[in-house]
C-alpha cells in the first residue's frame, strides 16, 4: 500500500515535547506551571461524580462551566465557549478563519504554537516584529489576515500591550483579533471589557497558570455569539467531558483561593526579579508567572547546563533575538532559594 | 466591523444537539449509551489524582493509557493514540488526509459526523450507498478518496462486515482506510488482526459504549507508526488530560468488569430482538448495542412521539431509507420492560 498524507502534514516537523523530569524534587521551573495546588473544590468536584453523569453524553453547551463564567466575567452564558485547553480554541479559531487565501498574522517574537497551527491548515503566515518595548508595530494594523493572533501578556516576552493600544488594533481590523490571556491572571489589566464594543475580538483563556491546572487541559474563550457560534460549527460534538467540566467549574467558582494563590507568586516575583537583578542579569517587569531574564556573564545554554546539573530546570531559546534570554518559572520561596543559590553559586556570586 | 469566516463554515447549519430529557426517571434509550455504571476501578482513579499531576502538563503521549492499551490489544504502545472521544481522532484524520483535492469516501446510511467533518475541512464527499445486506460497495474499492472511513459495525444500521471482506478492501486502496469500532465491543469479531497485515489501516474504538463512559470522551486508535505519526502532528499538544487519562487506563485494565458489563447487554439484546419480532417488528440481527427496527404497524413518528408521552426515548429518522426504522437501545431489564409494556400498549397487543 502507497499512500500519502496532505503535503503540509508531510512536511511538518511535528511537535518535539520539552523536556519533563521525573524526579519529584526536581525544581520544575521551565514550563510556567503554577507551583501551588489547585483549589480544594476541584478535588471535591471529581470525587463527587456520579456514575449516570460519567455514564451519559455530557452537555453539548458546558452549561455549569458557563453558569460559573457568566457570573464571573460579568457575560451572557453563550458569549462563553469551552475547549481542552485554550489550544483547542487556538485551534478552532484557525480551522473558522484561515486556508490557503485568508492568512493569520501576529507579531512576533511569540507562542510557537500560531505557527504551528497554519502548517496544519496549510495557511499563510503574516509574522511582524513587535514594535519598540513589544507595542503593536504599525504593520499589524493593515494586515490582510482573516485573522489576528495577540497573546497579550506575551509568551515569551512576559511584556503587556496596554488596553486602549488593542481597542485601537481590533477598531482597524476586518477580520477576528483573538487576545490571548493564558497569562493574564498576574497581569494589572486585560482585555474582557473589549468585548462590549468590538464584535470580533475573542479573548481566550486558560486555567493553566492562575489555576494550577495545567494537567487538566482546561480553556475557555469570551466573545460575541457571531464567533462563538462559528467555532461551535468547527468543534467536536461533546468536546469537553464531564469530569474536567465539573472541575474547571469548581477552580472558577472559587475566587478566594485563586487570588491568594496568585497573589503568593506576584510577591515571589517582584523578589526574584530583585534579586536576579543584583545578580547581574538584566530583568524586565514581568506582567506573568514567568520572568524572561537577559543573561550578561556565561551564555543562556551555560548556564541553563550548570543549573540543570543541580535538579533546577529552566529554558533558553535558540531563536533569533533570544539567544541570551532565559526563561524562567516563578516557582515557590523555596524553588526560588534553590534557583537564586545555584546562580550565585554558578557566578561566583 | 465587517469580518467573515471561511465560506464553507458559514454555509455549515452546525449541528443541532439531540434532545437530552433532565428527568432520571425517564427511560433514555435514544443516543445507545450503556445503562450499567462503569467500573469502580474509575472513580478510584479519579479519587487518587494527586495535586502535581494536576498541576502540571500532562504526558504527551499518554504513557499510562499506551501502556494498558499495549498489554489488552498485543500491540506496540506507539501504535496507540489517544483522543476527547473517538470524534477527536476522526477529526484528526481528516486533518491529515483530507483537503479541497482530497476527498474522503464512505458507504451510506452511516454515522453523520463524517459529512460534518467533510464541511469543516472543506473536502468533497464520496457516498456510495451499501450494497445488498450492507455489504461493502462495489464503488467503495476504487474511489480517488484519500480517506476512507468504515463504520464497523455500522451505525445505524447495526450491522457488521466480515472483516477478509475489509481486508480486501484494504488491500486494493492507495490510502487510508479507518475502521471506526464505536460499536464493537458487541460484536462477535474486530479489525484488529488487520494491523499485521495492512499500514494503512486504522482502528478507531471508544470508551462510550462498552465502558459506559460516554460522559469521560475518551477514544483511542490503533494503527500503524506511519499513520500514528501523522496524527500527532496535527493534535494539540497535550490533547488529553490527566484525569481522563487515568479513568481511562482504569476502565480499560478492569476486563472482568467489562465484560461482565458487555454480556448482561448482549443478554438482553437477544430478548429485546424475540420480543420486538413477537410484537410485529422487522428486527435484523444487531452487533452493536441497539437495534435498528423496522415499523410495520403505525408509522415511526407515531411510535416515537406514544413512547416520548409515556417518558421513553428513542430515536427515528428523517433520512431517506430509514423513515420507516426506529432504533433502540439496548437497556437494563428494566429499561426494556418498560419499553415493551408501552409498546404493546400502544400497538393494543
Amino acid at each position: 500500500m502507497t499512500f500519502t498524507f496532505r503535503d503540509n502534514i508531510e512536511k511538518m516537523a511535528g511537535y518535539t515535547p520539552g523536556f519533563q523530569p521525573d524526579d519529584p524534587a526536581a525544581v520544575k521551573i521551565n514550563t510556567n506551571e503554577n507551583p501551588y495546588p489547585p483549589s480544594p473544590k476541584v478535588f471535591e468536584a471529581l470525587r463527587n461524580l456520579d456514575a449516570l453523569s460519567l455514564q451519559r453524553y455530557p452537555r453539548v453547551y458546558w452549561d455549569q462551566f458557563r453558569q460559573v463564567a457568566s457570573k464571573v466575567h460579568s457575560v451572557r452564558p453563550e458569549q462563553v465557549i469551552c475547549g481542552n485547553g485554550a489550544d483547542e480554541l487556538l485551534s478552532m479559531l484557525v480551522r473558522c478563519c484561515c486556508d490557503q487565501s485568508r492568512p493569520m498574522a501576529y507579531p512576533v517574537p511569540t507562542y510557537t504554537l500560531y505557527p504551528a497551527l497554519a502548517d496544519i491548515q496549510d495557511c499563510p503566515t503574516i509574522e511582524i516584529p513587535w514594535a519598540q518595548d513589544c507595542r503593536i508595530p504599525q504593520e499589524l494594523f493593515k494586515t490582510d489576515a482573516a485573522l489576528t493572533f495577540l497573546c497579550n501578556p506575551n509568551a515569551p516576552t512576559a511584556t503587556f500591550v496596554p488596553v486602549d493600544e488593542i481597542a485601537r488594533l481590533a477598531q482597524s481590523l476586518d477580520s477576528v483579533l483573538a487576545v490571548d490571556e493564558a497569562y493574564v491572571d498576574f497581569s494589572d489589566d486585560n482585555c474582557l471589557r473589549l468585548l462590549e464594543r468590538f464584535d470580533n475580538v475573542i479573548v481566550l483563556r486558560s486555567l493553566s497558570k492562575g489555576y494550577s491546572l495545567a494537567g487538566l487541559r482546561f480553556g475557555y474563550g469570551l466573545a460575541s455569539e457571531r464567533i462563538i457560534d462559528a467555532m461551535i460549527k468547527v468543534k467536536d460534538s461533546y468536546n469537553v467531558n464531564v469530569a474536567t467540566q465539573a472541575a474547571a467549574a469548581a477552580a472558577l467558582a472559587d475566587r478566594d483561593y485563586f487570588r491568594t494563590n496568585v497573589e503568593k507568586i506576584k510577591q515571589q516575583r517582584t523578589r526574584l526579579t530583585t534579586a536576579l537583578r543584583e545578580l547581574g542579569f538584566e530583568v524586565p517587569e514581568s506582567q506573568t508567572n514567568f520572568l524572561l531574564v537577559r543573561v550578561t556573564e556565561l551564555s543562556a545554554p551555560q548556564i541553563y547546563e550548570e543549573l540543570t546539573r543541580r535538579n533546577i530546570y529552566i529554558r533558553y531559546f535558540k531563536t533569533a533575538g533570544l539567544q541570551d534570554r532565559l526563561r524562567i518559572t516563578v516557582g515557590t520561596a523555596q524553588q526560588n532559594d534553590a534557583l537564586l543559590g545555584a546562580l550565585a553559586e554558578v557566578l561566583n556570586k
